[in-house]
């Protein structure tokens, strides 16, 4: 498959000079050219030429942390307490959920994800070989993990399962499905449950995502257990040996990113799933201070409520201005990084993703200038970040193949989803 | 003109029980009937039936505060200190713009404040005319104030023009246009030109729209110079003893507060603005523990860069629930209300608009439900503050007429406004 992207505004990286009038020729998986002006050469060698014309085109957003397949769980139990919202709400109705409902629940998530500019996102949950066959069928990139709990026999197996996930999905769908060991959290898998995980990320030579400090509680009832911080308690059974991602650090001292930095590992900053839950607002810029790479996640729809990075990219700008009433703390250009190249980083796939550049990964989007919104057109950047969203991506392509094209999704059945999700929702709730 | 909208979810106000399967007939600018089921009638009678199934009707959003014809200078200059920002950035392109440039500045405001589903805004400008210009031919609702400053002659000159203005406006387009006096603050109006506006506003029977503790400096300078916040001081020279309507409160101590509480002065919480300039998060919580009435705006385009009231409704419930570590802090059903009926009452509009009832102006608009982010239904209340998006807006009904049918204006030359609006800044920034 080769396509040409012609007239377009291309925005290479969150730092790159914009190109005003450029052209992106794609061969297979990768970009072969990228250019200035009018594309002088023969079109009849392409298999599709898109006029991007009034049109921006940039990096795909790169999701750093999520549970796709509960959108199916979107709104259904909002404006609760945290304990309240997991156990008597999410976690009941998350124990009915069938291998097949996990996978038209991943199907919503995805198409929710790729029209709004989405073309990676990480996923944690359970029957994750579901989510695979998903992300295989819609034509999206994905990093996935068999979320694991550490207890008892059952512990065991699940990390038995995630050895053969990997074995199987590690470079699956073209390369497009790459694998991770998905531990949950301090709290819920024991230090020596950890220490496994570390040993065997080595063994199969794959990274590490887990939830770390999202809450107050959390951390207090860390240190009251172990006398550590959760940063120090994975610090310490070896895992920060290996690349890690760690969602949310909401709630982290100096002292635990200045470990975070030295080990580096990566961090998912979830602005809209940590400010709904009131879990709190993470020390943005004191990571990047560090220079800890960090990407931008949605976590999953039932705590954001919406799986779209465009808003994940504003509010990452938007909070920490206004928290720290300083108006260049977080600038467009870093938000667009963090929504990019930070997140391909964040997930160790930067030396093929999250910029546009001769010879890296075709994942790109094309975004739809003609709006009130986004006119007129004084700065690119502060428009994508500032005023762009999820309903003015156009076209999304992913390793070389066009997902979304005006609009529409090539890949997914979209009413039939619909249609699937409400009558889920409908049998666990028994409103037949 | 007579509509019927019938198929439609209708979310008649934030507290009333949802109609499933609903219709609603209007009669020239006003609600006439809302019922449950099908119509049953003949439909001959109607000029315009729009069907309305899978989507969802509800008030249209009401915009509090803002500036519209910023719009032109939306991306133009972030990322900056607030006082660089002001003083060698939008000051000085703001004295280039001709009364043209403010017509063709608020017809892009409108436009995108309608797609959004905006249906009533309050403005304060200077050029004020061409404001009521662009509101009349535009279809959309609007109270409006002839900004004033008020140092030496120009201050005089400026209060004679708002004399008249008030009285050429008020009740203007079929009453659509409602009028108020507009002191810029107290930093740029001294205490014996407000104490003048409060005679004037009581003489002309019209309220009063003022920014009010936005900054830290602000109140600190307010301070110095007078001994007295800027809520002690426009409570002492009289003007809360009007009808008073003050954008922003970031910075006010709780006796403030109580001020505003007991003088019944209405608020207009703005928290992009506040986040993206760096002013910090007003107290919002505090304000309705008060009893006190609060509506959302957007501020001017310049710094936010939206004029999305789905943005300010998302962003009102999620801060305080994310600043105050409380889920509960401001609920999907407070939020809401603050968007429509709050915003009404705040505008002191409150027994005509901002909910759907029988004998209401006819001011809705209706949202498109089957997207991915609004799917399943659980709960339309949830979805619509926490996962909609302007985007989903599909028609908008302002005073009985069609004015957004199925996403395109039927009022404005969407083009011609985008072509206008690039030339302007190409003049003001000299880049032809």
């Amino acid at each position: 498959m080769k396509l040409l992207i012609e007239h377009a505004a291309i925005v290479a990286s969150a730092t790159a000079a914009i190109i005003e009038n450029g052209y992106i020729v794609t061969n297979g998986s990768y970009i072969e050219k990228i250019g200035s002006g009018e594309w002088q050469d023969a079109k009849d060698r392409f298999d599709q030429v898109i006029d991007a014309g009034g049109c921006v085109v940039m990096p795909g957003l790169i999701n750093t942390h999520g549970h796709a397949a509960m959108a199916l769980l979107r709104g259904y139990a909002d404006d609760l307490p945290l304990q309240e919202w997991l156990q008597n709400k999410i976690w009941p109705l998350e124990d009915q959920l069938t291998a097949e409902d996990i996978y038209v629940g991943t199907q919503l998530g995805i198409l929710e994800m790729l029209k709004s500019g989405t073309t990676c996102f990480t996923d944690m949950y359970f029957f994750e070989e579901q989510v695979a066959l998903a992300v295989e069928q819609s034509g999206m990139r994905a990093v996935l993990s068999r979320g694991l709990i550490g207890f008892g026999e059952k512990g065991e197996s699940a990390k038995q399962e995630a050895v053969e996930f990997v074995g199987k999905y590690e470079g699956y769908a073209n390369g497009r499905i790459r694998t991770m060991l998905g531990p949950h959290a301090p709290y819920t898998c024991p230090p020596e449950y950890l220490r496994g995980i570390a040993e065997l990320s080595k063994e199969l030579q794959v990274p590490i995502q887990i939830h770390l400090s999202e809450t107050r509680k959390e951390v207090a009832d860390c240190l009251q257990q172990y006398g550590k911080t959760p940063i120090q308690l994975v610090k310490e059974v070896g895992l920060l040996d290996r690349p890690v991602i760690g969602a949310h650090c909401v709630h982290v001292t100096d002292e635990d990113l200045d470990i975070i930095a030295a080990c580096g590992m990566a961090i998912a900053h979830n602005p809209n799933s940590n400010l709904k839950l009131g879990s709190g607002i993470a020390p943005l810029t004191k990571m990047l201070e560090r220079g800890i790479v960090v990407g931008l996640g949605t976590d999953g729809a039932a705590s954001n409520n919406r799986l779209d990075m465009f808003e994940e990219m504003r509010m990452a700008a938007m909070i920490h201005k206004g928290l720290l009433e300083n108006p260049l703390a977080i600038s467009a250009s870093t938000a667009l990084h963090l929504a990019t190249k930070g997140g391909a980083d964040a997930l160790f796939l930067g030396n093929s993703l999250g910029t546009l550049t001769v010879g890296s990964l075709a994942d790109f989007i094309i975004v739809d200038f003609q709006k009130p919104h986004l006119q007129p057109r004084h700065d690119i950047l502060a428009h994508l970040v500032y005023a762009a969203a999820a309903g003015d991506v156009r076209d999304v392509i992913i390793d070389g193949r066009v997902v979304i094209q005006n609009k529409a999704c090539l890949t997914l059945d979209e009413t039939q989803i619909f249609k699937q999700a409400n009558q889920i929702v409908d049998r666990l709730l028994q409103r037949q």
